[in-house]
């Protein structure tokens, strides 16, 4: 991705006022941790899959403030030019720690820290929530849709209701991180060299005196390439009828018809259809592709009810990351560290506080490979296989760590000084990396509803931190709000 | 906007693998028109607001493909040479109908039409249909947001959530047509002219040693722009005080404190209880700001329990256009005329029958300015008050024109052999329409739930013209699907 797409002033404002106040305060060099997370994992789901870091380590290292930007920010008339100097030469020297992208992760971990000096730590928490977000939300929608799908493949659809050119763009990468095996954008598979797959509208059918010369133009045109999409008139009657003496005529040719598509009707009882038809026409390899509003819970119903469905296209559900709990996913940034001090949010509500201070996130797994537990512990802490664990929300709920599991380190500093200390990953390994790791999560984690809460506890390390800098705030602030 | 925002490769490949059957089939340069439209109003409502026709001219205007996205092409080895030389003069020469941005527009009316060479008019479908369908649902949830909180004026706040860096910039663009007054995203205001908006995060708070000291010194630094996050440890008991206190000191100093923002718990509650204490504290003027996930629903109860919120900051649901019914704008861009013939794409679901041809779209407006129904009617049609007109999914059903209307054409040619054709527009103009149609609509329109349906009819040429299609359809088609 070249520079020009992240723009230094991609920000919310409050990000500025707040750097404008620590500069005038001198406050701006102090060092300070922040942690992005969120707390409840997306579509009501048992897992997440963590995807953006590419692209958000690209908008740290070429973070600067151009004239232009400056002369904007000038005529705002709310920032003092000794602020504006100090943005001029404002460059991004923090470290970041984070897991590789296509790692399953859950609600409560942190995902990215940053630190650094404090204006440079608070300057991108808008681009790394965006990017972040959004990313995540979609390799693990696509997860989810994979996971049903499976043998069948799942190809990306969804630019026409992405949001956005760009939304489009994010999209792919990260449907493909998280299982998809292509995509119709075609902008997508230039700049991530992602496989791209497409054929032919409606408009095409309709541009022909009939469907049969439509789809014979359509072979003559890509006799290896020919998926033929059958349902602009009547799928059973005359799409697949039709697309049958197609793939007869370019068989004598030397060819073969690669599959149909199905874009509207009852796609479980067309599919067993047309599969039907096909077989006993000869033509068991032709595949069938199944598009028109698909996700989870639609390809499920379709394979349950015994759908022959080879390949499926999603492209809303996928491009909005819709569904119950989607949408958004709540990611947060929260300072944990400041000037050499762990620091938390206080709150009556438990299930909101923050964990404070730099942490590391560890992996308990079985000797069978089996994911058993993920610990958050305090960075020097190091938790032994007997040691007692708590529930984050509910610390009276406890659990012993396993005599038999090993550790897994979930993060790595992938940042330093600013610069990017890992080389970069092809999109195949992340998306390799997030097939493998969904097979070692314990059964029913990835069910679509009610699903196995996988447990992400907090070492006695930081459930004693947390607890005494609650004391602390507790003792130091005013009574409880009334309600 | 620059020329990079849009790769000429921002398209599905089957619009590509089209383009080249087309081409190869010597139908590239016959004449073909498009139109783009939605069937449904979003969010279950009862209108939507048009937007995003700049950006989309602005895609035509400076589509083409440069020598990278040729050699991308080449390498797929899906195209012949004299296609890929065809496409490194690929102009769009089209022309474009469309109505204004900010035009309150319904369900089935032809927004986008766009009439040219079979090849270009194709191609574009993609990034069209990207483009419109974001910024249309966008506009169109800001209008719903703002209709509820007015006289309370509505914040952008997205971008976090929002899909990708440039679905942040759409967003706020959108948000800004259909109402909202302001943005929290630098970028847009630099790139668009939007005021924006913004103070302090919790952050800021934990980064001093108490609230107090965090409230004094962002008053210190911003005397004149100063807005107080009062809920980092307890509104009513700690926030609104310690804000209080601040605002005596600055008074003392000459200026006055803006306002204070509400960022968690009960909304309504809490900004009356604060607008109490505010008031007697005798800081009257001190406005109070509301976010946390608000939308439409939302903001209704704050109101209808007498909520004290003058600005309401919506981020997540509008960024996401959540909601029932939400999440994405089904808009769909059909070819309606090809080869100098009327198009239809027949099924036996006439509520998914197209409507064939090049059309007008009328506004019928009564006497004293109230919009009374829109009729699509063919293009050189001009209905008179007093005949009949048909509902588009059930002709048994028919109106009257009233006597007593008068005809605005609601949309104008923008695009005339691929040079935009109108000067361009402000964002205000926009807004200000936006603003000014909704008030003209019928009482009830614009309800949440369960509106009135605002009458979309088409004329009697159109109905009779969509009627002999499907009859020679059906005629030249085998028979009904089974099922």
């Amino acid at each position: 991705m070249s520079d020009h797409r992240y723009s230094a002033l991609l920000t919310d404002l409050y990000e500025l006022t707040m750097l404008a106040g620590y500069f005038e305060k001198g406050m701006h060099r102090q060092t300070a941790v922040f942690d992005l997370f969120f707390r409840h994992n997306p579509y009501h789901g048992g897992f997440a899959v963590f995807a953006g870091l590419q692209p958000a380590l690209e908008y740290l290292s070429q973070l600067r403030f151009t004239a232009e930007d400056l002369a904007y920010l000038k005529k705002l008339d709310i920032f003092k030019p000794d602020f504006l100097d100090y943005l001029e030469s404002f460059r991004f020297h923090g470290k970041v720690t984070a897991p590789a992208e296509g790692t399953v992760v859950f609600a409560r971990e942190p995902l990215l820290t940053v630190e650094g000096a404090m204006a440079e730590v608070q300057l991108v928490e808008t681009a790394l929530l965006n990017i972040v977000n959004f990313q995540t939300l979609v390799a693990t929608k696509a997860a989810r849709i994979v996971s049903v799908a499976r043998p069948g493949v799942v190809v990306e659809f969804g630019l026409r209701r992405a949001h956005g050119p760009d939304g489009g763009l994010s999209e792919a990468r990260a449907a493909f991180i998280g299982g998809a095996r292509s995509t119709s954008n075609t902008w997508a598979g230039q700049v991530f060299d992602i496989p791209i797959k497409g054929t032919h509208a409606h408009s095409w059918v309709m541009a022909f005196p009939d469907e049969l010369s439509a789809f014979r133009a359509y072979a003559d045109c890509f006799p290896d390439q020919c998926i033929l999409l059958v349902d602009t008139y009547d799928t059973l009657a005359s799409g697949v009828p039709n697309a049958i003496t197609v793939a007869e005529e370019l068989r004598a040719k030397g060819h073969e018809v690669k599959g149909i598509r199905l874009d509207s009707g009852d796609l479980a009882y067309l599919s067993k259809e047309a599969r039907r038809m096909l077989d006993e026409a000869g033509f068991p390899d032709v595949k069938i592709v199944a598009s028109s509003d698909l996700d989870e819970i639609v390809i499920q119903s379709i394979r349950n009810e015994g759908g022959c469905v080879d390949i499926y296209g999603v492209g809303t559900q996928l491009a909005t990351c819709g569904g119950e709990g989607g949408g958004a996913l709540g990611g947060v940034y929260k300072l944990v560290r400041f000037d050499h001090q762990p620091k938390l949010k206080v709150t009556s509500d438990i299930s909101k506080a923050t964990l404070p201070d730099r942490k590391r996130l560890l992996r308990a797994v079985f000797p069978d490979g089996e994911y058993g537990l993920d610990i958050i512990c305090l960075e020097h802490e190091t938790p032994e296989p007997g040691a007692t664990v708590f529930d984050p929300i509910n610390p009276a709920r406890t659990k012993t760590i396993p005599p038999n599991v090993r550790f897994e380190e979930v993060r790595q500093v992938v940042m330093e000084k600013g610069r990017i200390t890992q080389p970069p990953s092809s999109l195949d390994a992340m998306a390799d990396r997030c097939a493998e790791q969904m097979q070692r999560l314990p059964n029913g984690t990835i069910r679509l509803t009610n699903p196995h809460i996988y447990k992400v506890a907090i070492s006695r390390g930081l459930h004693d931190m947390r607890s005494r800098l609650m004391q602390e705030a507790l003792e130091n602030q005013p009574g409880d709000e009334k309600r």
